[in-house]
């Protein structure tokens, strides 16, 4: 099968409250094409500048990821600066600088156009529903998006909504789009929106998947060093969707693995800035943490 | 074994966004050992006034519940008035009266100082410590207890928390005592006060075992209709303990498992008002819910 990954490319600022990086590699579209990569060869969709570093790209393509639909442009790369307090969970977004992405128009190559699954990554709605309507027959459909789009594009944002398999939110933004401030209910008035899946992302309270006929609920892998939470989402979407690229299965039993699998990357993410730990993962470090997950809900 | 729990007896006035109720019966030592006698038969210790109704006690007598160590005093009840806002995390407490507990000096039968398992429910850790030295060689003994006590009894609550096996408290409260905002690194902190196991209740997002070897977590049931919060956590620890009396075993899998039971007596109490739920479960009804509980986390 093959996955086609929609989002962001950006260099990132961040301050937490033990360190401070300036200008790394970020971008929901590199962290879940990272995440991806160790379950599958994702194509990614996505536009940089000139000062973004070329090396990445090399890692990127290293690393199995399809970089055809990656378009570098004149002018500046995304950029996002953001600072976390004591608690990881909450984060004040500084700056974002949108750049080239101001202009992107992306044009997806005839291969892409043939993709089974499609993640449409944080980025602006309009970007998600013009790559969704170039990929002509997707077996799976999932997007991600953050406040920003739930504030500034609804409209668009509930088109997209309605038109996807998967609706990938945090707790926050889907009481947010609901207006019900019970996880169970507002997942299931997502899922009248659209999605057959609902899968609502509580950091590091874990995970719920709200479908119409189960629910599945998975604790955060027990992390006692969060060096820098930036990415964990997209890398558990990835994960995710990476997964079910690779088994080219959606049963219930594909999906609630799906959601492990994607907390295991999620979990890597971070234990250090930016995409360093992703870049470094190995398939035995991910076997061994899928068994610790195990062993965490076991009883 | 033998399970003898001190703690509140109480009348509770509670206003939800959905519903008021006044003067009902509630407190630490009400919801654990209702929760607790669907597993053995629990002894209590507590106080009540003359205000406490006469047939609660035939009820909880009914449930098997050994109410000779609790006493009836001339005066009033313990009272507790409090509201909850949308998110039933959030409580406001708006009267405490101690009344009855003033003066309170538990003298426990002698029977009840041969238990094996003690519960120091919440109450002023003076008397949960005056409690404790009354047990003669108890084989597990837990606590649980509230910020009021973390504020204003800080060095009695410390000798309580340095003499038990397991220590129950809330994710604010388990911060609060270590001054720790990861809850793993609050756990482990926990764990070097005393303690064998830290238990993290967190509401709506389940439950976390922390203990030297080994970390269990678990979610919570996707309760669409809570109705009133009040009690979930004593119900979680009489659930607990109550089941590990009923086995007679503190390994690892029992204590896993405890913690499933304690969430399930939970989920009971709070789809109605005070201890309603809890006096009408059944053990079908438990069964079924413990197996819906491996079947939220099932992957």
């Amino acid at each position: 099968m093959s996955l086609v990954i929609i989002g962001s490319t950006a260099l990132d600022t961040i301050e937490t409250p033990f360190d401070r990086r300036e200008r790394i590699v970020g971008g929901s579209c590199s962290y879940a094409s990272l995440a991806a990569s160790y379950f599958t060869k994702p194509k990614i969709v996505s536009v940089a500048g000139e000062d973004f570093p070329r090396e990445i790209i090399k890692k990127f393509n290293k690393k199995g990821i399809d970089t055809r639909g990656m378009t570098l442009e004149e002018g500046k790369t995304f950029f996002w600066e953001g600072r976390y307090g004591q608690n990881p969970n909450q984060r004040t977004t500084l700056k974002t600088e949108i750049n080239v992405f101001q202009d992107f128009k992306p044009e997806l190559p005839p291969d892409y156009r043939e993709a089974d699954i499609v993640f449409l990554g944080t980025i602006d709605p309009e970007l998600q529903l013009d790559v969704l309507s170039q990929v002509k027959n997707p077996q799976l459909t999932a997007m991600d998006t953050i406040n920003l789009y739930i504030e500034n594009r609804k409209k668009s944002l509930l088109e997209v909504i309605s038109k996807v398999d998967i609706f990938f939110g945090n707790d926050e933004e889907v009481k947010k789009i609901t207006q019900e401030n019970n996880l169970i209910i507002a997942g299931r008035k997502m899922l009248e929106q659209g999605p057959s899946f609902v899968v609502i992302k509580k950091g590091e309270h874990g995970v719920i998947i709200v479908e119409d006929q189960f629910i599945s609920g998975i604790p955060a892998h027990p992390c006692e060093d969060v060096r820098d939470p930036t990415g964990a989402g997209d890398s558990f979407a990835g994960g995710f969707l990476g997964y079910l690229d690779q088994v080219k299965s959606f049963e219930e039993k594909d999906i609630r693995r799906a959601a492990v699998y994607g907390s295991v990357m999620a979990s890597f993410t971070i234990e250090d800035f930016g995409t360093d730990r992703l870049m470094t993962v190995t398939q035995s470090e991910i076997k061994k943490r899928y068994k610790e997950f195990k062993n965490l809900v076991s009883f």
